[in-house]
C-alpha cells in the first residue's frame, strides 16, 4: 500500500501527467472490475483492484486539479486520517474518545479564538451551515422544538445573496421553512451582497408580517470568491435582531492569513461562522467547523435528553448537534496545526494568492482573454476566452448593451426580465443580442471545457454568475489553491485553452457555419 | 507510522491489555501537549505526539471494548480508508469522482439488491434518517419544499417506538415538526413496537385531524437489538398510505446471514431503509446507505438547481443529498466485500451471535445475574447483576409487583404513572416500593460500571429501557460484535462485574449503611 501511495503522489506531481483519464460511467463500468461475490477474492487481488481505482481517479495531488475549492491533501494530512481510521472511533461522547474529545475542545476553541468564538465540527460546510441555521431557530423560538411551525403563524424568512452557497436553500427546505423563505439579495458588480437592498428587503418582510431570522453572508463565495461586506450586514443583523451567521466555508480560512485576513473584518458580530480547513488548508476532506460566540449554544439549542447515550456528562459534544456518531475530523486540523504552525498554513496562502496574481496579470496581457472581474480579492480567477469570431461583438456590443440592459433592469424593479413586457423595440433588440451573446460565449465555453476535460491534463469548473441583476455568459473557474501549482502550469493551461479554442470555432464554423446559426430560440438551455 | 500502526493494533490485540488509559479531562489537558503555537514543529516531534493520543485514546482493536455497536476495524478497512485519504475526493459530481462514484453505485446496487431496494451513502445514521425523513416528506407533500409549513394547516406525524433511536425525534425537530409530533408507541415486553398500540394511535391521530405521513419501525433497537414487526407495520403503513421506513442503522447487516436475515422479513415493504456496514461489519466509521425501493427518488425529492455544481449530468450522486461535498464511504464497503465476500461477513456475524449465546449460557447458570430478555433474537447482551442483599426483593417483590405495576398501568391507560392518583393504599405501595428497588438497583449498576470503566480492561456501556410502560433498572448491555471476542474473555468479564461487584456492595453496605438509607425521595436522579 505505502508503494502505490508513493507512486500516487509522484505521478500527480510529475510534470505534464494526466489529472483523469477521463472515462464516461459506460466506459468505466467495464474497466473496474465491480463484481461483488459470495466469496472474497484473495488479499493479493486487492491490489490490481486498487491499482485500478488510482489510475481512473482524478488525481488531486496534480496542481493540475483546479476544478473544485478543495485540492489534494499532503503526507501529514495522510497520517491524520490514517491515525483516525487506526482509531476508528466517534468523538460523541467523552467515554469512548477521551483524547478526541479532548483536541476537538482544543482545536475549535484556538481555531475559534482567531476570531474570538468556540466551536464543534460538521461533517462538511453544508451540515455546519444546517446546524447553523436549526440553532438559530431554537434559541430564538424555543417554541419550534417541541411544537413545529404549525401553528406559528408568521413565516420565518432566511437571507442570502443570490451568490451564496445552495446549501443554505436546501437548509430551508429541510427544516420545512420552504425555499419560498430564502429571500435573494442581489450582487453588485463584484459579486457581493447589495446591503442597501438587504436593509429594503428587510423591512419589506416586516411589513408584510413576516420574521426575518436568519442572514447568510459568505466570506468567499462559491464561484467569485467575493467577500460580502459582513460589518455592514452585521449591524444591520443586530438592528433588526436577526441571526448573523457567516459561511465563510472557503474564505474563513485566510485568518491565518496575517496579509489576507482583513477580508474578515466584522466576523466579530457573527453569530455563527463555518470554516472548512478541507478546502484552503489542504486538510483531508472532510474537515468543517461551525463556530459561535460561545459554543454551549448548540448543546442549549439542540440537545434532547437521550440518556442511555447521554450520562450526563459535560464534556460529550454530541449533544449540541443533530447526528449521533462523528467521525473526529478536528485531529486533522489539529495535527495540521502541530506540524504547520500559523505560520505554514499563512504561506500556504500566501503562494497560492501570488499564483493567482501571476495567472491574473497573464490573463489580462492576452488578448483572447477577458476577466470576470478585474480585481478579484480571493483565489479564484475567472475569466472567458473570446474568439477573434465574437471579439467585435464583445467590444462594440456588449460594453455597450450592458450598460443599458443594467438600466432597463433597474427601471424593472430590479426583477431578471423573462419575457420582453415595458420595453420599447430598441430595448427590446438590446436583450435579444444581449442573449444570443451570452449563447454563443456560452457554447464555446462549454466545448473548450469539455474537451481540456477530456484531455485530462486539467481540470477546472465553469460556471454561471448573476451580477446587478444580468446573468453573464458561461465562463472559466480556476481555483488557485495547491501548494505545487507554479507559473509553468499556469502558463501553459492558458496556451492549451487557446489551441483548444481555436480547434472549437474552427469545428463550429465548420460544420455549416453553426456558429451563426444560433440564435435566439436556442438560447433556454444557456 | 506503519510501526505505530502494528503496534496500536497488537496492543489492542495483547490478551489482557486495557482499552484505555481512563483520565479525566482535567488529566488528559496536561497529559497531551495540546499547544497550538504560531510555528509548527518538526515532523519528528509528530511521533511522540501520535504516540500520546493513541496511548490515551479507547483502543477499539480491543474486543474488550463493547460499548458501542461499532468496534474496531480491520487491516482490510485501513486500507479502503487510506484509498480514500489518498484520493482525497468528493463524490458530489461524476467528474472529479469517476471511479468513486461508479463504486457508489454499485455497491449501493448490490447492497440494495439483497433486499430489492438502491441507495446512496450519508454521514452516519443519524443523516441517512433524516434524508429519509425529508425525502418523504418532499415526496408526499411537494408543496412544501418550497412554501414550508406555514399554511400547511394539518400537523405533520411520525411514529416510532418507545425504543427507537434519539436522531428520529432530532430530525422531527430540526425539520420543524417538532418533537411533540413524534409519537412515540410503547414497546412490548421483548422490547418491540406494540402493532395494535400503533394503529389505534393513527386512527386516533386522523380522528383529531392530524396527518399521519411517516413511521420508523427499528430492525435492531440500540438498546436491547429488538426487531420491529416489520411486516405487520409495513401492512399498516400500506394501509393508511404512510411512509414506511426502516432504521436498520445496527440489525440491517443481518442481510449478510443466510441464517439471521428472517428478522429483516419484511423490508420489502419499506419505502426506505438504513444500514450502517461500520457497525456489524466492521467497515471504518463512517458508513451509511440509506436504500430505497427506487433511488432515483432522492434527486428527484430533494434537487435544487445549483447550476454551478450539477451540470446536469445524470451520474452526480450529491443532488440527492442535502449536503455538498462527500466522502466516498462507499468505497469502503465495496472494498471489504470484495475480499471478504458475503461469505466473510457472515462467519463475523455467526462468529458474534455464537459468542452471545455462550454469555447468554453463562449469564444464565449464575445466580448473581439476571437477563433483561431471556432469549434476545440479536447481539446485544443485557443484564443486571443482583447482589445477594437486594436478592430478595428481586425474588418476592420484582414479579410480583412488576404483574401488579403492569395492571394498574393498563388501567390508566397505559401512560406512566407519574403521581399516585387513582391507586389505592396498596397500589401506591407497591409503586414505593418497586421505585425504591429500581433506584438501589441501578445505583448498584452505575457504581460497578464506574469502576471497571476506570480499571479500563472493558468498556461496555449501561442503560435504561422502559418496556409495557415500565422504566425497568438500569443494566449492563454487552454489544458482542468484535470477531477476536472468544469465550475467556467473556468469562472473565462477568468474573470482574463479580469481584467489583461485592467491593461496590461493601462499600455501600460500609458508608453508614448507604444502601438501606435510600428513600424514594433520591430515586429521582436515576
Amino acid at each position: 500500500m505505502k508503494d502505490l501511495m508513493v507512486k500516487h503522489v509522484n505521478e500527480g506531481r510529475k510534470p505534464g501527467a494526466t489529472v483523469v483519464n477521463y472515462k464516461t460511467p459506460e466506459e468505466l463500468q467495464e474497466l473496474i472490475d465491480l463484481n461483488l461475490e459470495y466469496s472474497g477474492i484473495n488479499v493479493e487481488g486487492l491490489i490490481p483492484l486498487i491499482q485500478n481505482i488510482l489510475h481512473y481517479s482524478v488525481n488531486t495531488w496534480n496542481p493540475g486539479f483546479m476544478d473544485k475549492l478543495y485540492a489534494g491533501t499532503n503526507p501529514v494530512g495522510i497520517i491524520s486520517e490514517m491515525l483516525i481510521t487506526l482509531l476508528n472511533a466517534n468523538s460523541h461522547v467523552y467515554h469512548v474518545s477521551p483524547a478526541l474529545t479532548i483536541i476537538e475542545n482544543t482545536v475549535s476553541k484556538e481555531l475559534a479564538k482567531l476570531l474570538g468564538m468556540g466551536g464543534i465540527t460538521c461533517p462538511g460546510g453544508s451540515f455546519s451551515n444546517q446546524l447553523a441555521m436549526i440553532t438559530a431557530r431554537n434559541h430564538m423560538f424555543p417554541e419550534i422544538k417541541t411544537k413545529g411551525y404549525f401553528n406559528f403563524g408568521k413565516r420565518l424568512l432566511v437571507f442570502t445573496s443570490s451568490a451564496g452557497h445552495y446549501s443554505i436553500e436546501k437548509t430551508a427546505m429541510s427544516l420545512g421553512l420552504g425555499t419560498d423563505s430564502v429571500i435573494k439579495v442581489s450582487c453588485d458588480e463584484k459579486g457581493r451582497m447589495r446591503v442597501d437592498e438587504l436593509e429594503l428587503l428587510i423591512k419589506k418582510s416586516i411589513q408584510q408580517g413576516d420574521i426575518p431570522f436568519f442572514i447568510n453572508a459568505t466570506a468567499g463565495t462559491t464561484v467569485l470568491g467575493a467577500f460580502d461586506p459582513l460589518q455592514e450586514i452585521g449591524k444591520i443583523a443586530k438592528q433588526y435582531n436577526i441571526w448573523f451567521h457567516v459561511d465563510g466555508s472557503w474564505g474563513g480560512s485566510l485568518v491565518f492569513s496575517k496579509k489576507h485576513k482583513y477580508l474578515l473584518d466584522g466576523t466579530n458580530l457573527a453569530n455563527t461562522l463555518v470554516i472548512n480547513p478541507h478546502k484552503m488548508l489542504g486538510t483531508p476532506l472532510q474537515c468543517s467547523f461551525l463556530l459561535a460566540q460561545n459554543s454551549q449554544i448548540f448543546a442549549q439549542s439542540n440537545s434532547l435528553d437521550a440518556e442511555y447515550l447521554f450520562h450526563k456528562e459535560k464534556n460529550d459534544i454530541g449533544e449540541g448537534t443533530v447526528g449521533c456518531g462523528r467521525k473526529p475530523d478536528a485531529v486533522k486540523l489539529f495535527i495540521g496545526w502541530k506540524i504547520f504552525g500559523i505560520e505554514g498554513y499563512q504561506k500556504r496562502i500566501e503562494h497560492a494568492f501570488i499564483m493567482s496574481k501571476h495567472l491574473l496579470r497573464r490573463l489580462k496581457n492576452h488578448k483572447r482573454f477577458r476577466m470576470v472581474l478585474e480585481e478579484p480579492e480571493n483565489l479564484q480567477v475567472c475569466f472567458w476566452y473570446i474568439p477573434e469570431e465574437i471579439e467585435e461583438f464583445w467590444l462594440n456590443e456588449k460594453y455597450k448593451k450592458y450598460n443599458n440592459l443594467k438600466e432597463i433592469i433597474i427601471k424593472n424593479n430590479n426583477e431578471q426580465l423573462k419575457n420582453y413586457e415595458n420595453l420599447n423595440n430598441n430595448q427590446e433588440n438590446y436583450f435579444k443580442n444581449y442573449k444570443l451573446f451570452k449563447y454563443k460565449l456560452s457554447k464555446i465555453t462549454k466545448e473548450i471545457h469539455l474537451k481540456i476535460r477530456r484531455n485530462g491534463k486539467y481540470l477546472f469548473d465553469y460556471s454561471p454568475i448573476t451580477l446587478e441583476n444580468i446573468e453573464l455568459p458561461l465562463f472559466f473557474r480556476i481555483v488557485i489553491n495547491s501548494p505545487t501549482i507554479n507559473e509553468k502550469l499556469l502558463d501553459s493551461l492558458l496556451d492549451q485553452i487557446e489551441i483548444v479554442g481555436k480547434s472549437v470555432m474552427e469545428s463550429l464554423n465548420d460544420n455549416d457555419n453553426r456558429i451563426n446559426q444560433i440564435n435566439e430560440y436556442t438560447t433556454d438551455i444557456n
